[in-house]
């Protein structure tokens, strides 16, 4: 596998997203953290910890092949020297599909001696009014506990 | 409302669960950093940014009362200087009521003027196998996309 060197947490999350499109494994397993407890939390799963269980979870994510688009939208960024915490919407468009809802992803990137890499990814499903209006209604507002 | 200094993020996350516990509303806030865009997801929930969506999400969330008892369980911790990344598993109990599954939540905190203060939390339903196993098998992966 060839080493990437992302010099930022963006350039990271650019690969991210274009391993996410093209189903690229390798790709996309070059942009996670090697020598830290990387966490992954795909819409409704479980989550999943370290580099086996992350990697054999995109590898079944990406056996049905590529295929959607994803854009990202209303990025929330915090960064310090050592870490980023990139809060985005993916929007997913599949050719001949209604788009589906929208989902919110919390990533956080660490500053490696590799270059910058992906410690989490925590994604869920959002309400679909997310995507158009960032601010939600009062009515809104999950009523559940927490 | 009496500013609390939580000296590491270990505190911040027991202050953080205790108000929730409580349904403390004031004590929740000041976990919560003050100076950054703070991100904030509920299970199932939209994504909420700042002081004044996350403050009214709690707020109405918190009107139901307390009751719920939350343990914290199967962490995961990396942390820096200025930043750590908690992942774990939050087992709600409502007395009288069946254990509702498992939430797994990624808890974002950062080292500020004020010490150390939450910057994002990112709750989603976990599959109820999650809370007994930690390693999921592979038919649990989701086969959704993403």
């Amino acid at each position: 596998m060839t080493i990437r060197i992302f010099p930022t947490a963006q350039d990271a999350e650019i690969a991210f997203y274009e391993a996410l499109e093209h189903a690229d494994l390798e790709a996309m397993m070059s942009v996670w953290a090697e020598d830290e407890e990387i966490v992954c939390v795909h819409p409704t799963g479980p989550r999943l910890t370290g580099q086996d269980q992350v990697r054999e979870s995109w590898r079944q994510i990406f056996a049905g092949g590529a295929g959607a688009r994803v854009q990202v939208s209303q990025e929330a960024v915090t960064s310090g020297v050592m870490f980023a915490v990139h809060s985005v919407l993916e929007n997913f468009a599949v050719e001949g599909q209604p788009q589906p809802a929208p989902v919110v992803a919390t990533n956080v990137y660490l500053r490696t001696p590799a270059g910058w890499r992906m410690l989490a990814h925590h994604a869920s499903p959002a309400p679909r009014q997310a995507r158009a209006q960032a601010r939600p209604a009062a009515q809104e507002v999950p009523k559940i506990l927490h």
